[in-house]
């Protein structure tokens, strides 16, 4: 039987390959590559200017993250090809695509190499905002159902405003066009030449929903009369069971990866999502959360609780078969602190990391942990990139209260942490409020690994018992899993979990006292989050620049 | 006639003599020594410790300035001490020391060097909050007539509480003590060997009006039955008037200063009201603001308003005769952007303001000035000391909203100052509801001189002329100004101001367009002043460190 599977995570920055014991979960090696284009915002390789929001990546650095790495941890590992069970993709999302039929990207054509809607959009592309503004305005006139399982708010980083930018900014392209395609799909289609595409990135971003399938050929020709026919045509009709595979590897994958011919490959995922068989969240109650630049809070139900909060999206069956998937996020997370460590952070205490050879952040925290809870007086709003969930709008804005002439830095860093503890807090309890337990929450994201400051500060704050993911390559791991069941290892990817998901390493246990101190100061936070969030007084949104 | 007056300044860590043409108002000399033993606030010179809040001083130290710069300004301006007309002292307030009947501090003698008590207690000696409080409770309980000229709120920084201190942790030194005295007084006082007590610092800061006197001594007996004979003793009871003069230049005060017997001295006066005469600010409708560390409004008006906002205290023929002067003030102002700069501006700035020898706050100016009004979406509340008017809530404080990830320092700077400038319109406003009228500005103190953008958002925020102060030496000038009076070369203070009075160098106009731009943000500023300071949330009290 074979013993291995590889699991390929595709981040904002790098790809990398693990190398994975299928009959243990046991990371073997592991391999990263750089992106040589990185994320293009000023100009295409050629020279072409880009405008403003514009995040774009060239496609040929996904297939060289897959020719260098998977060769490289097979060699490492002195693993050879057949005992390759199988493999799978995970990716940013909405990482998008224009194709040919043969699944070549447009932008490989010498003709398109200037045209910056030819090249892949990544996810934190914005420019395509005005697109996104008009789908949402023609949904809320049209009164469309399925613009509610969105919290009635489509996202510029989704597939439709970055394929109606495409139409608006050149047709041509978007005519020739076979196929948009997340690259998840793209790169699964490019190793086994089978084209498929997965629920979980049609689900997600793509306003598909396997009851409903996409928004109806009326309200696309009413979005543009170019797009009546959309679905079958750009928009692939036929999207996979969770279950599916997406093919096998052909010679075209073989050759680019060294893979064998015949290797199962498993449909790609979301590198969010990804980590949840890695790190065993699959119940009712549990609770995953991925502490990054910003924050996904993921839980599953079987049971369909509809949106009515604003607070989250779901799918079902799209990520584990039979289950919905809700998710809720903060806009803002270790984006915030960096922000405050690059912007108002002075000298001498940079000075002083340097001398005791720490980072800036590990500094601010052992000045920070001096204080008892309360001692500042500060009481900040985690709004410094708007609020995602639970009040869903971007023109909220960051506030700190208790500002005295004596306040230090690190009491202005706590003070954040706090604030996104409580909007963490925010959504736990809107999700229990609308009958989605949350039992016990599992944190990961390169914050959960670091901060240990700020996971104690999340149970107090929660009440909640979080335990840190028992891998740092939770997403890898993750497509890893999925791998195993595809190679018909495990008969499902429960089984898989069982086996191969990794065990926490660490847990946080609210501190009774401190769950009472936090809990005065959070019925401050809810308070001001109600006063300048639900219309109040809307001086944030009167003020913003957007 | 004689011809040259000498006006003498003491502030909080120097003294400065001018010598100034009587004629003209013109500054000949100046001439500034600073304290030897500054602010003392960890311990006395012979090393014994001091409490937390302490701030005191060494009397010696006020001598010396006196032995040191009078002779000076004679000396290099080449002018004899028969033609000195006369001499005034202003001094910071209250700062108050306790003498034995020869005018000679307590502190002098050998038994009472090491007791804090016996020093001069200095303006920002905050140590006697705890009896603050407990007058202010007596006098509510009592219902206290003269308690609401001082919206209720005796502060720790006033004579009563500072003796109450002494009486309670040093009792025999209350005792022995045969008068507690403002430091001006004293220094009067020691020039002319003549105990006199100007009315300026009787009525601003020891609860004493022509009218009404001290509060009662039932009143001082139920706050300590010690106390009960205070007035006529320790307290003095017979307060000058205006026009009168603190004396003449005794022997004591010749061999001190190289004055001449017999030169006049006037009675000192407040270094902040002192510089009045010296900006020629006496008429209704004139507003003279000193923006300094923190910042006093003053108004002078025949009328009398009874404070019913808790914005001002006022006192009547203390300062003009005949007129009621109108003090409100913000508890902070240059410090809130000291504060900034010191804790929350990062290295990069440094660096640059560094390479082009630039002030820090030069360089954040200059790059506030670039963004339109309103661009930044920041909006602040300037209490980071609290608030003195128009709330009177030591318990407020600073906030800002509005951050994102994309905040720049200079925006919150900007933020920061234009916060300030609401606070000043917000005093101007309620002066101006109470039917006292504000037309033009007159702004002193350091900031005045240094900010033109600041002077330009104070400009276009008030909707009011502002013209910045002809001297910088405004508390200096106006002694000179009084010692001019008082020398019989004028009949009064107001024929002095006309000729000796010094006419403002630079004028700020309001900019229609940004008065229209900053009216829109004010009303905001005005909302959230109201929903932190009124009561609708009370938050930043409930979180307060106090």
């Amino acid at each position: 039987m074979k013993k291995y599977v590889i699991g390929i995570d595709f981040g904002t920055l790098s790809g990398r390959a693990i190398l994975v014991d299928a009959h243990t979960g046991k990371m073997i090696e592991e391999s990263v590559l750089e992106y040589s284009h990185g994320v293009m915002t000023k100009a295409l390789p050629d020279g072409t200017e880009l405008s403003p929001m514009t995040a774009l990546q060239h496609p040929m650095d996904y297939l060289e993250v897959l020719g260098k790495t998977v060769p490289d941890v097979m060699s490492k590992a002195g693993v050879d090809k057949q005992d390759i069970a199988g493999v799978s993709i995970d990716f940013t999302s909405c990482t998008m695509l224009p194709l040919d039929s043969n699944g070549i990207p447009m932008c490989f054509m010498d003709k398109y190499a200037s045209e910056p809607n030819a090249y892949a959009k990544l996810w934190k592309h914005h420019s395509s905002q005005p697109q996104a503004d008009r789908i949402n305005k023609l949904a809320k006139e049209r009164g469309e159902k399925w613009h509610a399982i969105y919290n009635h708010s489509v996202s510029s980083e989704w597939m439709l405003p970055k394929i109606l930018q495409t139409l608006e900014e050149a047709p041509t392209l978007y005519e020739e066009t076979y196929r948009f395609a997340e690259a998840g799909d793209w790169l699964s289609w490019y190793l086994t030449e089978t084209e498929s595409y997965a629920p979980s990135f049609a689900g997600m971003k793509s306003l598909w929903t396997r009851e409903g399938g996409y928004p109806s050929g009326e309200f696309f020709a009413a979005l543009d009369s170019r797009l009546g026919d959309i679905v079958g045509t750009k928009l692939p009709e036929n999207i996979a069971y969770v279950e599916d595979i997406a093919g096998y590897v052909s010679e075209r994958g073989a050759q680019l990866t060294g893979l064998a011919v015949g290797t199962p490959v498993a449909l790609p995922d979301l590198d969010g999502p990804a980590a949840l068989p890695a790190v065993r969240v699959y119940e009712e109650g549990q609770m995953m959360v991925i502490m990054g630049t910003s924050a996904v809070y993921l839980i599953n139900s079987p049971h369909l609780v509809p949106n009515t909060e604003g607070i989250y999206l779901y799918v079902k069956d799209c990520i584990y078969n039979g289950l919905y998937m809700y998710e809720a996020g903060q806009a803002c997370f270790g984006d915030a602190y960096e922000w405050f460590v690059k912007n108002l952070v002075p000298a001498a205490y940079y000075e002083e990391a340097k001398e005791r050879n720490i980072n800036i952040h590990k500094l601010l925290r052992e000045k920070a942990m001096k204080q008892r809870i309360g001692e500042s007086g500060l009481l900040a709003l985690d709004w410094f990139n708007g609020n995602r969930s639970v009040l869903s709008d971007s023109r909220l804005s960051g506030m700190i209260l208790g500002l005295t002439i004596n306040t230090k830095p690190e009491e202005i860093y706590r003070a954040m942490i706090e604030a996104t503890a409580f909007g963490g807090k925010m959504i736990v309890d809107t999700f229990e409020k609308n009958g989605l337990r949350v039992d016990t929450i599992c944190a990961t994201g390169g914050i959960a690994f670091k901060d240990e400051m700020l996971m104690q500060i999340f149970a107090d704050v929660t009440g909640k018992r979080i335990s840190v993911a028992g891998t740092t390559q939770g997403a890898a791991l993750g497509s890893a899993i999925r791998a195993a069941v595809a190679g018909g290892i495990y008969p499902d990817i429960f089984a898989a979990i069982d086996v191969m998901g990794a065990h926490s390493a660490k847990v946080y246990e609210p501190i009774p006292e401190n769950v009472k101190a936090y809990g005065t100061l959070y019925e401050e936070y809810k308070r001001l989050h109600d006063y300048f969030g639900r219309g109040e007084n809307d001086v944030m949104k009167r003020i913003s620049k957007h």
